[in-house]
């Protein structure tokens, strides 16, 4: 495809409005270019509006290479602050793209795209990759997760989600590693450059615990049952258990974080609560994983409820996304590395991402599938003036092959 | 007084609407009234439109006995919902008379008001007697507080507050009783019938709690200094030494009871938070004074400060609301007994009563002063349809002419 195509397909992308909907225009935009270049795909509606992407290049009779990325953005803040008004009208200015989207993720999305049509022409290329543009990831990962429980994750090998993994710097890559937000685990740190392959990020538990007891006037607490004091005795339980929670440790993701970051009980100082709620937040590893975590936070809830006749505790799950690990040794990493040498002369560090994906979905429903994150975009995103290079965002074109061309050679 | 005036002065002050404002309708009233008897008065502002009086009959050279009662009613809740639109429209109804503030307290304030008058008639009557009005009870006890810390409870040696202590059957008196609202101490029990003088009530604290911590995403929590964390640490702290606090007990009032009723903190499950509030509301009994709980709340506070660093704990006294108490043996309590019983012709019993009172702010200021609640309102008070026995209404302008005769005979 020649590059002004290239270029034109991601200005197309970039101009559609989809902050959490209105997916069905990026679906439809790459239906109908997959359509024009013979490439099967398939809509799944979410709602109204929102619709997922499937294109599927089958050449063979092995395994199923996954392409992956996010058809919405997040909103643009406040679009008066961008320079050249350039949030939903993509403007290329020395060698940057700017608008909504350009690093998160429609660069590496529309890359994926292109990399799929260009494989599919390709005689010599015999795999199979299954495309899949999902609605929702940054509000939930709603897409993700409908397309996994229908099983449109079961028969991927790999998956390459197509999120930022570049810096803008070098600088900015140690910046980011000396603040802790990613962890570089890759053998000879020195050497590595502003290129990052994510290789694993933590998951989390998210969720609410509701206690239950009954008003009285604070002259007569007896009466009543104070939902406040209880739910602290439950915090004070959990705390215990999160002692426990993190005493594992992964080599690249590190320990889980359990915060409480919510707790509302109460408004008036002269009555005993008969309500109170607890939100939770637990970033979590493969070595104590989410189910196990949501099993024993059930246990611990129902056990309270058992003990005291007056605790009336209710556990709310309100999401659940796995942590997503491949092996720092495994084949599929070591392709995607040597895949960014050849293209960038240089080394890419494997590290810990900072922020989930929808990897999380496609991983719970398929636990053997290993997983990198690696796309253009940098760390623009959701801030305002997002941009990417316009020849980072060329080159995941190529590495995207090449990836696919190493995984079925 | 002629019954009909005594009635139209009540049916007068009901119909000026003092919902927490107001009052200078009241005072200017009970001020014209007292100008026309004689009796010299003093109005004292406490904001616009808000007066708190005194009015003042010297007769003698010895102690000071008080009369006090607030102008202010609590707000009417729905008008609609009151039978023969008597909100603030005051009614005669088979033997009743109602109205907002019927109970609580515009009846006892005009029982004081017209026992003043006419014992400042009464040549044989030789005693001193301090009336005070006061604004602003039902929302924090404003002008009480105010004229306590003018000095004008200084003179007194016994109060007499006119707050419904009455129930409309020996029933509701048990029921109260048996709930353990207000509690039955005098002897003979068994003797007595639906009117009670409050000799006791409890004092209160009211105070916030407020940590300070420090914003973070909450996939790095250790960035972050979590309020929310360290709002608890002092909750549990705080417990341990409510324990100790509940260790006293009074004969009359029972135990210091402490009730956390308002925990906020956080908005956002991602963002660890930084700021978190707690409300706890202690109700106080003289064995445990309000200073030294302030003082050592202020100890509890500064020790979790200083001995971690991360922990930036704010102290915030809303109220201090002092325990009233006279003793069941005091002379002063038993010639309110001795005007009950002959009005009556049946023993009242002596309780520590639910609810503060003006008293809480005279107290204070004034710790040796002797109170009694005692006032023709009964548990109809705050209620839709409030009311008072026109005939109750009536003899406690007697009872309140008698104790003061007894008083000073």
């Amino acid at each position: 495809m020649e590059k002004s195509e290239r270029l034109e397909i991601l200005d197309d992308l970039i101009k559609m409005r989809t902050v959490n909907g209105n997916e069905k225009l990026v679906a439809d935009y790459l239906k109908a270019l997959f359509d024009k270049h013979g490439i099967e795909t398939e809509l799944v509606k979410y709602d109204e509006g929102r619709y997922n992407l499937i294109a599927t290049v089958k050449k063979g009779d092995g395994p199923v290479l996954g392409f992956t990325g996010h058809e919405d953005v997040v909103a643009p803040v406040d679009e008066s602050k961008w320079n050249y008004d350039s949030s939903f009208k993509p403007k290329h200015i020395d060698g940057k793209i700017f608008g909504r989207g350009t690093s998160d993720m429609k660069g590496g999305l529309a890359g994926m795209a292109i990399a799929l049509i260009e494989l599919n022409e390709d005689d010599s290329f015999k795999g199979n990759i299954k495309f899949i543009a999902t609605v929702g990831e940054e509000i939930g990962e709603f897409g993700a997760k409908q397309l996994s429980d229908a099983g449109y994750a079961n028969d991927l090998k790999a998956l390459i989600v197509g999120e930022p993994s570049n810096s803008t710097s070098k600088l900015v890559t140690d910046k980011l590693a000396a603040s802790g937000l990613i962890r570089i685990t890759q053998p000879n740190p020195s050497e590595y450059g502003r290129h990052s392959i994510f290789c694993a990020h933590k998951g989390s538990v998210t969720y609410q615990v509701i206690s239950h007891g009954k008003a009285a006037h604070s002259s007569m607490p007896e009466v009543g049952i104070n939902a406040l004091d209880n739910l602290v005795t439950y915090y004070n339980k959990q705390n215990e258990y999160f002692t426990k929670l993190t005493d594992a440790d992964d080599d690249v993701l590190g320990k889980t974080k359990p915060s409480v970051t919510v707790f509302k009980s109460g408004d008036q100082e002269n009555t005993i609560p008969d309500y109170a709620e607890m939100t939770v937040k637990i970033r979590t590893i493969p070595e104590y994983n989410n189910d196990k975590i949501i099993a024993e936070l059930g246990e611990l809830v129902q056990n309270m409820n058992e003990a005291d006749p007056r605790m009336n505790l209710e556990l709310n799950i309100e999401s659940s996304n796995w942590p997503v690990k491949t092996d720092l040794n495994s084949d599929f990493l070591q392709m995607a590395r040597e895949a960014f040498k050849e293209v960038w002369t240089q080394d890419a560090v494997a590290v810990g991402a900072p922020g989930g994906t929808d990897a999380s979905q496609f991983v719970e429903a398929n636990k053997n599938l290993e997983v990198i994150v690696a796309g253009p975009g940098n760390e623009s995103a959701h801030q305002i003036n997002e941009f990417v290079f316009e020849d980072d965002y060329l080159k995941f074109i190529d590495i995207y092959k090449l990836i696919a061309q190493k995984f079925f050679a």
